[in-house]
């Protein structure tokens, strides 16, 4: 167990999709946020850690629960708590919960640290973790094994500027959108996204063209994005069939 | 003068570009959620227009005077008022202020009442409108006279499903990202925008491409959004150079 924060988020327009839910990719950013404010609060800014470690924390996997997506207008309570820690890993919870206490969503991330010069993941410091309450713990998440696509469906997308954040290099949200928009509109529009299971492999740098990668089966995808001959995310999202339409 | 409503707002990491300052047409999409809450907060919600009149509210053009942009954790004030209006235009602007007190942009918008129905536009109701104490004007704002571009550079971008929101058509805050992104990187990195007239022809439908158009005559780019064998967005952008590069 760590150090709970909260925060309450009224869903604005700007984050919603055609069908008045969430954007999933946009939602996660504004949770990082969070946890950004949490680690402020504690003296553990990403300023702090940058100065007093030369360090940058990096999400490399995340695992989503999705009971029911917020829709716009509606006020949600997001719970954010950094459960544990091992040699390399640290693992932070997300649970989104609606006005009457409804568990919506359970994000599951797992974070490492970076250099800054060099990109490699470095072991956690004790000191840097200490704040948190995180439990030290032996036991490293699986992330699943994603296989590589045999026959994918495949959309190319040129990188575009607003793509790029203040790290130089491509926002991870938009790898998830990359995703989505691989898959057919009238799939989307009657579909909705049960389990995800996202794994960041390698970042994107500006300029040029990415593939979204995708094969469905049934209610499964299965998703790639490849820059330059390599993967660089790979997800398995579960899918249910919406009853509301 | 109209009815003048305010909110603080701290700029969070995700409405932010690589030079780590707002990503101009999210801010705006920011700005309107603020006068849809003063809208509500006076019984003039969109929902509450929908219902009791069977009209929504488009925006047409947007004029921004841009003396800073805000940064990443910078906290400003925004303040909107609807300062008049005539038969068919109501005229709002929106004040950003930073911690001191300096006016970083100044915005002002057209909008207009469509029949939810047809989509045309409708002379605007009195009782409408008088909550928000604007002032009747005859004088009808005029937005400059874009030229067609003769010989434009052109990029085409395929219609993401996220780029559509709840009213089924792209929204608004894609237009200006095309236009931006139809210049080249090294410009975009070294320059800021200092004016920026915009204005909405016509909404663009789900699916297809659209092409971006630009001219770029020293430090003025004008541009064009092309979908279908019609423009669908104008602007023109006045340009500095940045001193800190």
């Amino acid at each position: 167990m760590g150090l709970q924060y909260e925060e309450h988020f009224t869903i604005p327009f700007d984050m919603t999709d055609v069908k008045q839910e969430i954007i999933i990719s946009q939602f996660i950013s504004h949770c990082l946020g969070i946890s950004g404010r949490q680690s402020a609060s504690i003296g553990r800014s990403d300023l702090d850690v940058f100065e007093q470690y030369g360090l940058v924390w990096v999400v490399t996997d995340y695992e989503l629960l999705i009971f029911r997506l917020p829709s716009y207008n509606e006020t949600v309570r997001i719970v954010t708590e950094p459960i544990s820690y091992n040699k390399f890993f640290c693992y932070r919870k997300f649970y989104v919960y609606d006005e009457a206490g409804n568990l919506l969503i359970d994000i599951l991330s797992y974070f490492v640290l970076i250099h800054f010069q060099d990109r490699k993941v470095v072991p956690v410091p004790d000191d840097l973790i200490a704040p948190y309450q995180s439990e030290k713990v032996k036991k490293i998440q699986r992330s699943p094994r994603y296989q590589v696509l045999e026959d994918p469906e495949s959309k190319d997308y040129r990188i575009r500027y607003f793509d790029i954040d203040m790290n130089g290099h491509v926002n991870n949200s938009k790898y998830l959108e990359w995703m989505y928009d691989a898959l057919e509109y009238d799939f989307l529009l009657a579909h909705r996204p049960s389990h995800i299971q996202l794994k960041y492999v390698k970042e994107v740098s500006p300029g040029g063209i990415i593939s979204s990668k995708v094969e469905l089966d049934n209610l499964t995808s299965q998703h790639e994005i490849w820059s330059d001959g390599h993967i660089h995310a790979q997800a398995i999202i579960q899918w249910e069939k919406r009853d509301d339409r």
